[in-house]
């Protein structure tokens, strides 16, 4: 439980602000529709600043993709925590029932709306990506390549002193959403995609459509192969690692 | 007077600045019509950041959700002041003071147009909040996640070394506005609400309509529930309470 | 010289990036054209940003407002820098020499924009501000309301410890834009607003109009009262003040 | 290696990024598509963020134009690393490595997008800035104004105290976007410009057009300039230089 409870609440915290953010822009009829890209974004980027500061006793990786590339990079997972497998999947249920959990709250908080929408497609996406155009393979590689700048960055924060915190990760997560989320809508992150995808599928929403599993593996598998790359990556591209 | 006046001066800036920006948004005529949602949960964010700064003597509270989370989590109320009901109470007069001063303040400075706007429910959109499609349970609802998270998270804050001060609630705010403000609004504090509806009430506006009085227990019961559930659930899912 | 130049750096620079920012949104052919009053905002904040750093020697007011603020507040200038008049003097020269010289670095920037836009209002607006419903009494008011929340927060910055620098004041006027700025484009500095306005009537622009002196007092006037008040107030309402 | 590895890498992130959130809001069918000038502001801004914590090692200039600029100045280029000729050199080679790579992995994110988009222009557009209105001369002016408030701000940074590290840089850049970078889409960088039309020349993209070599000495010539006289005209102008 030292691991699984701070990872699952600060996966809930990012997937209930990063899925509600989705929601206000695309449901019909609430305060923030249509309210643009940049919204979106920073809804995201925030539900990290916020998952971060919940999660700090397990280094607040809240996503599996982190955790893989952390464990790739060859290091600890956090203060204390060794990189075994029985600590990677502690994590990993961890943010999976953290992820689930938030997409119902979400649900909850936008209830009516979701009740008043008509399109079952815009259901689906306040809960898991859509790519823009699908194509495994492309969306794959868009998916690989932004998971990698999330964590390759992420490892390199260690190297440079400043007194940000949560927040140079959410701005990370902001600057990824804005630049390299067109294609895919920027999963970057297993649990934040499969997780609600699970409760989408479990819960009575009204009038919803397909959960779309056919392309459920794609935000799993980039994010993944993203981050073990970026975590292999690290050591020979950073100069400064290893810190010691 | 050493709780009212920081929590009055503080609330004031963040309902002045609050306010002021749905004035600019939504009253006819200024030069942010139409700006967006990203613009009101800046100001909003803004006006929580500037009302901090001020209020650094009795650990910024500037919202009963907050004073109610750290009375229910058991803690003091700030550096010095202890959690008891005269003290609660001496916050919640100031928040109270402030807030229904704020309000005037962004009266006068959007006077003309005020008066030029034709439409009452905008003139009140800028005191106080009102949902996208009302319903008392799930606006509850809404107001209660959200405002749990905004308690939850400033608890959190306590737990992650960083330097940014007020710019982290700040943000906080700016991301519970893009993401769970959809639905209603995001009151996420009764003095925020109540004291510009009292406000709006009392000041001679022109072509004022209703002040909506039916919905206004909602943005007050709401966060304050949250707050509490805040404020009960802080130790037992935040790993590194207490911090001593 | 001591106090002149780095007012007058800083001041440029706020200028420059500050009316560089309305040129980009109002002017035809612009890329940022029709940008949104967030864009303006970030703009000018972020031009107060780059100015504060330049301008580090003296405190970086580069803002008569917040001079006559300091002044009124009865402490000093900045660190090393009595509150004479003749240090207030110098203050404003270098403020208004760096406010003339970055107008004229903005209109070399958009050069070919200004030649090709035909609205002589809109060339103004680059320069000055001017009220989006005219009236020099309730014009005045909201300028004394921006000004004072500026120059205020500006002294309650001096409380509470945090590493933020001069994003502090970036943001706040940040904010101030979004929420006050809907009535009078927020001069809330005479420089900013008198400094522009004069070099709009010297430089040789293509098919400019009138300097609009008629109202050019409100945004000088405005602000200072607003400052002024500011000071005096900032000592019974600061209950941390002063921090000796 | 030890200048060329971490210029080329934060270079890398800085454009992949960068031009990332051109192809969001320009190519047909992303997902940010016409998403305004404050999200490609935030685009580069959080670039250079995520750039800049790669190349600490070498004072992340990921720019010719710092590089010039601080030796122009007459200081090192960085912690232990003298302003010779060869060492500039290094520094140029791996800030064109990492931006001709940057633009080749932009392609491959939006590898579809780029298939799909009818329009030549907006292609390059992605790689490389083009004039909103041409004027050899009036387009160099305007990046030689643009480039000396990078360098000069970025060279003043040293002196005011602060902790946020990357983020100063990564905000000016936000704002020289928005306030500056209108009439030529702010090169400010000529690695960032040259790389990437290079790559654009080289690469087998469906349907490109003209890489537009007739303009591509302007976002080379005139960030040169302006970075040289920013570093000439730094220690005259901001007194608190040199800080030793």
């Amino acid at each position: 439980m030292d691991i699984i409870l701070p990872e699952a609440v600060g996966t809930f915290l990012l997937v209930l602000l990063g899925c509600g953010v989705v929601a206000n822009v695309v449901l019909a009829g609430t305060k923030g529709f249509g309210g643009g890209w940049l919204l979106i974004n920073f809804g995201w980027g925030l539900g990290v600043f916020a998952g971060v500061y919940a999660a700090v006793d397990t280094g607040a990786h809240i996503n599996p993709a982190v955790t893989f590339g952390l464990w790739a990079a060859g290091g600890d997972l956090a203060d204390g925590i060794d990189a075994t497998v029985g600590n990677v999947l502690l994590y990993i249920v961890g943010q999976f029932i953290g992820a689930i959990l938030g997409a119902v709250a979400c649900w909850l908080a936008y209830k009516q709306h979701f009740d008043d929408e008509p399109d079952p497609a815009l259901k689906l996406a306040v809960f898991s990506t859509a790519p823009a155009k699908r194509s495994y393979g492309w969306n794959t590689v868009t998916e690989v390549i932004a998971t990698f700048v999330l964590v390759f960055v992420v490892i390199a924060f260690a190297g440079t002193p400043s007194e940000l915190g949560p927040l140079a990760v959410a701005l990370l997560v902001v600057g990824i959403g804005a630049s390299l989320g067109g294609p895919t809508g920027y999963a970057i992150n297993p649990a934040r995609d499969l997780g609600p995808r699970i409760a989408h599928a479990i819960l009575p929403i009204k009038g919803k459509g397909s959960s779309d599993w056919g392309y459920s593996w794609v935000p799993v598998l980039g994010p993944i192969i993203g981050g073990v790359l970026a975590g292999l990556l690290a050591d020979p591209l950073l100069t400064f690692l290893p810190l010691d």
